[in-house]
């Protein structure tokens, strides 16, 4: 644990990534976001308290990551999946707010429950359809019935492109991620820090990866549900350097909302790393992983799975997926605070307190160290309420 | 003037206007936007009172009128473009802020006459290269200092790409815009509102539609200087339409602002109609303009000039500039409220009052006239400060 002598740490330094894989943006990003939000506010409007909150959620700009992460697809596609991204990250907002579905395991699960349930087609077999809806009380919750129309809406647009074998499989990554969430909700309650690779299982579920991996595939319009286990070395170093590029951009939000489940706390607090100790770490993963990713990759090229013209499609589809994820995370206000705006930076120093942080050239000086701007009334968390990581 | 029963007038309904002409964002939208919000911070952060302001500037996404309004540019020029318009509307923004550029007359001359200096290129006549710099101290102010830098920039990236005629136009249209700019000034401290006519002459200027030509020349790599006279009735409905929509989207910033110059606040104060009367007349105004810039667009086309590639050119790039235009007024929080995220909607009722408004497809409820959500602290001009126009 560090205990430098000027105080808490409130900052660390983000080095530039290696960034070594292409990102594009889809031709009708812009169409396409500004949809995908109409649609939120279409079917999942009743899941917020209100106007300024659904609002504070459309301003991270979350119907940018399916434009961004499948940039070749046809556009009826791409909006679908920004429509999916949307739902899941309105999922995974809820369950990292202690007054949303983050409160209470139970009321979560039942609410989980009844979203797999609502999102069974009626052709897949009955042990997962017949599942009763567990809920608290005897009416559903009004943001339950939200997200069960929302789903059935994704259901019917996405299941008509999917083959069998692949509609099973977004079945099972939904109810893993759903999963991975509940794991988050009861780990964030108990306030305990895993081990890392303890981390890593429950994130690569709660991130999503399955149903990633499927909506990258459902871009390109193939189907490698045959390849799974040839695929699970590239996609392992995929995943993962997804997921720590993630909570390193992250790491504010995180912190702010003392989410125990991101590698950086791990580092800090299981491992006992000084916070730029555990940044620099995490950094060079990154790098091994992106540098693994890419080798493994070629090596399938080069093997005769690479005469599959769909293998190699979805490989073109993987490198823009990882990507397009990156520039996403730099992007959104999610991570920065709500209120900021991307100026293109992607280094430097960030401030863990700042309401609204940005890639700063230089530390803060002593006088900066007051807060930059005054709160937005609809900030649920301010940074003042929970003490710095790794101190 | 109106004085229904109900209190004063705080909604009005906008219906669909016709949008008969095509409209595209650029194919690198997002990132000509991300990198032009760099460059504003790289230049023109010294005219923000603070990092709040420029990020409240910043979330207007001014950087998109550029990417709209010349989709079909290389991306370096797209780029020049976009950089241009965040400048002229970092101006145009302190022009109509009475805390700013819009406090005093005599400042913002000096301050206009210092930007036009800065902006001469050596090869203009000497009449207007030495005009001398205007200051009201001796030391220029520090926004005066940023748009100097800016500008030459701006003259050092765009003047590459235009002709001696189209360098001399350039500089002309910045002096009208600014001219433009400084008789709302002094319109607005005298709070006196013209006729109609009156008010578009003005407006022709301050909407900065000879830029906004040049610019979409730029954009198409053509040069129309020798074929003025022969555009003119084709631009005086485009203008028209242009300057007429801007001011219905528009309306309800500017009447937080109080601002005379807007041809709704024209129909309503100077010609005596209700609010929803005068919005309902420009909407067919708008049809009207859009319809016979149409006709006369194809008289052009069918003409001896349409037999000139770069006429053709230049004229469906027109079309594109009035679509985008449009398309960006209704996605810019510049007019709906800091925090506005558009959702897709491009009619519905307006509420003249709400600090973030948007298409309502109802009229407000009794229990809903109170403000939605809490006011954004850096909100500078709260609505409730002003009486809603045409009451």
């Amino acid at each position: 644990m560090e205990a430098p002598s000027s105080g808490p740490v409130r900052e660390f330094f983000l080095p530039e990534l290696p960034r070594t894989l292409p990102f594009r943006y889809h031709p009708k990003a812009a169409q396409i976001e500004f949809a995908s939000n109409g649609w939120v506010r279409e079917y999942l409007a009743d899941c917020f308290a209100s106007e300024s909150e659904l609002l504070f959620f459309l301003r991270q700009r979350n119907g940018l990551y399916g434009p961004l992460t499948i940039p070749d697809a046809g556009a009826g596609r791409a909006r679908d999946v920004a429509d999916w991204y949307q739902f899941v990250t309105v999922i995974d907002t809820f369950v990292s707010d202690r007054t949303g579905l983050g409160a209470d395991l139970d009321d979560a699960l039942a609410v989980f429950g009844s979203i797999v349930s609502d999102f069974i087609p009626d052709q897949i077999p009955g042990q997962i359809r017949g599942r009763p809806r567990a809920t608290a009380a005897d009416e559903p919750r009004v943001d339950q019935v939200a997200y069960g129309r929302a789903a059935r809406d994704l259901w019917r647009r996405i299941s008509a492109g999917l083959s069998r074998a692949q509609t099973q499989r977004l079945v099972t990554a939904l109810a893993d991620f759903l999963r991975g969430c509940a794991t988050e909700i009861d780990t964030k309650l108990a306030g305990a820090v895993p081990d890392y690779e303890t981390c890593l299982a429950v994130r690569l579920d709660s991130f999503g990866c399955d149903f990633i991996e499927l909506m990258t595939e459902y871009g390109a319009e193939v189907d490698l549900s045959d390849l799974r286990t040839e695929l699970a070395e590239v996609h392992d170093h995929c995943r993962r350097q997804m997921i720590i590029v993630n909570d390193l951009l992250s790491w504010r939000k995180e912190h702010a909302q003392d989410d125990p489940m991101t590698v950086v706390r791990v580092l800090v607090e299981h491992d006992g790393l000084p916070l730029q100790a555990a940044v620099d770490r995490l950094c060079e993963l990154v790098a091994w992983h992106e540098r693994e990713y890419t080798r493994t990759r070629d090596a399938l090229l080069a093997g005769p799975l690479g005469a599959r013209a769909d293998v190699r499609a979805y490989l073109g589809a993987v490198d823009l997926l990882m990507g397009g994820s990156q520039e996403f995370e730099y992007l959104t206000p999610r991570y920065f605070g709500d209120g900021a705006v991307w100026d293109g930076s992607t280094s430097g120093w960030i401030d863990l307190h700042a309401p609204v942080t940005r890639f700063r050239p230089t530390p803060l000086t002593t006088d900066e160290r007051a807060p930059l701007i005054p709160l937005p009334t609809d900030e649920r968390l301010p940074a003042g309420d929970h003490p710095p990581g790794g101190s």
